[in-house]
């Protein structure tokens, strides 16, 4: 039993924390604040508040709101040109997975040279170190989804390759991260539910992956064990901020277990899909993988199968030993039902069977890595079949 | 449920992990490597090992090996000087938790000025804010006890008013630690034991801790069950590395809980035996007060208790209602006994029964904060009465 621990990202954490914003040091003098082109972080005032608090602390800022919810390279060399042209030395993510990824992805280029996918590691990036480190970051998340507020990931999509990476070091962990529930209450049912599955699935592949320790072990059963039991409450009612408070948690551990285990193939393929079809949410992508996916793990590790099941709420021990493993799966696919996201079908985004080797192409070519710390190794062919029992 | 999680020292975990070592960047130039008075660092060829990887590294080194094993204010004094002296830029402290703690103290002395207690908050200290940080720490813990290598906590002993208090804050966070199980197994039987309890304490007072969190629960639960497995096996056989490897686990985890959540007042009521009592071994004095405290808390939070019990090993489902916070009780009754530690006598150790009032008074005086946390608010009569319950 060996491993590296690292997590150095500090979280304030409950109902109302973003005010304990104020109370903190900040690690700059004037900031870049990253959000959506959406209308979302103005209209419920997220934004307003942030800007109060850096009012009152005297920091200056800039607003960069381009972001998409697939977010793009050129908006990141965008967001990276007007952070140097204003001086800004540090950088606000607010809003969503996509807005705290740029956030990252922007203060990377901020201090760097070059083009983005110089310092990517997969497809067509060329793989180069940072040489100067990245400006602080801090996370400010209004969903439970990604656990990019704890984890040193961002995953952005070059266009014209339809290649959609994940990047992180030492320096794209957060400095300083707020997850604060109540910013969460306002995102809509199907998305809710989308964001929750993505976080599941943050602690269900670091759990299997084969670089697991006993310390992302104990992160990622809670998380399964919360979302299994708070996710269903929070889609229904959105308003309960105690669902929404334990859903939060579940996936902030989801991103300890993604610093220090990793997520695996399943999120290769499905970058591959939103890389090609933009409009598909990642967490819905997920989902629709997650059965095909999963049963066909469930032999290779199944004591890890069985234990997964037991987090899920399932009476393992009144189940045959034969049963045990798959029995997750059930669970799985009942908690898709429960949040009414059991039917969701590749065809309804447009997505052609006929793609799907182009698909595990991609998943291998971008993001091939993870299929390194897959508990039994993929072939190629292994993972067409997986992505054709998935399609519907 | 609000939090602060702040955890932000680097873990290099398991056996052989000291190698790893050479591949780090180290934050210095220079180090300043503080050892124990003792010869255990240089017989078993740790301190060599070090120097082997500094020297290769290019890194150049003082040491400072002075540390007792309730280390005193005037060593740090000392150290800080020598630090000072010689220009190092950062501090091993390479050993237990005394000569970890002394390492802390003295980079925090070796960039501020005046004298260590101006910092200490608690007794005679001054309680100043630290103006210039620290030097940055590494730690390499040969002991499974003090959660020092994950924690910012240091305890040092003003000798002149028997004030032994602790002390910590965003600076003293080891930078790096090195936990490596291969460096425990000459670590002799009865130390085992009294370090063991010492991170079982830490885990047991940081889930009853009112401050205790969903995250810390977690990391505490998971350490109370390594030491209830494990502790009784490295007792018997030190040598036995998977043994040894669950109970470095477990200590980490320890460390955690004492960052997120906190310690309680039994480490008032210790700190005050063994700043009377120096030959006291910090984990002895825990097991002494440890019946008698627990006992006392058991039908204050039978809650916390059962959940305790189980994670013990008790089957506490087929245990009535009432039976099952005492069973917690119970269950550490019976690990002590398996780890040779269930006779320890205060009277032993010379401690006087009249001097308990003296030591309750300094409790509350040096380390009244701990009280604050407890899960109720105990009366200066009722640390008395647990105190004396204590005495044998
Ligand atoms: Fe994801
Ligand atoms: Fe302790």
């Amino acid at each position: 039993m060996k491993f590296n621990y690292y997590m150095p990202t500090k979280i304030l954490f409950g109902p109302g924390k973003l005010n304990d914003l104020a109370g903190e040091n900040l690690p700059g003098k004037k900031a870049l604040i990253v959000i959506s082109a959406g209308t979302s972080m103005k209209k419920y005032g997220y934004l307003n508040r942030l800007e109060g608090i850096l009012k009152k602390k005297e920091i200056e800022y800039v607003i960069f709101d381009k972001i998409l919810p697939n977010p793009v390279k050129s908006h990141i060399m965008e967001g990276a040109e007007l952070a140097r042209k204003e001086n800004c030395d540090f950088v606000f993510g607010l809003g969503g997975g996509s807005s705290i990824d740029s956030a990252k992805s922007i203060a990377v280029m901020a201090k760097n040279p070059g083009d983005y996918w110089d310092y990517i590691s997969g497809g067509s990036g060329k793989g180069m170190p940072l040489e100067n480190g990245a400006l602080p970051i801090i996370a400010i998340t209004t969903t439970a989804g990604t656990g990019t507020e704890a984890d040193p990931w961002t995953v952005i999509t070059k266009e014209e390759t339809n290649e959609k990476i994940g990047f992180g070091c030492a320096d794209t962990f957060p400095t300083l991260s707020v997850v604060d529930p109540e910013l969460m209450v306002t995102v809509p049912k199907h998305l809710t539910a989308y964001q929750g599955f993505d976080a599941l699935f943050h602690a269900t592949e670091g759990y299997i992956a084969n670089i697991a320790t006993p310390i992302s072990d104990a992160y990622a059963l809670k998380s399964i064990e919360l979302i299994a039991k708070y996710l269903p409450i929070c889609v229904k009612d959105g308003e309960n901020i105690k669902a929404r408070t334990q859903v939060a948690l579940a996936n902030t551990l989801s991103g300890f277990v993604e610093s220090i285990s990793s997520c695996t193939s399943e999120h290769s393929m499905e970058h591959a899909l939103s890389a090609y079809y933009s409009e598909l949410p990642h967490g819905a992508g997920l989902i629709m993988l997650s059965e095909s996916y999963y049963t066909y793990f469930a032999s290779k590790v199944s004591d890890r199968f069985k234990v997964m099941a037991k987090a899920m709420g399932v009476d393992v021990a009144n189940l045959s030993e034969d049963e045990r493993p798959m029995a997750f799966v059930k669970a799985l696919i009942r908690l898709q039902e429960e949040c009414g996201v059991n039917n969701l079908k590749m065809s309804d985004y447009g997505i052609k069977r006929e793609m799907i080797p182009t698909f595990a192409e991609n998943a291998h070519n971008t993001m091939g890595g993870l299929f390194d710390v897959d508990p039994y190794t993929l072939t190629f062919e292994d993972t067409i079949e997986i992505m054709t029992n998935a399609y519907k």
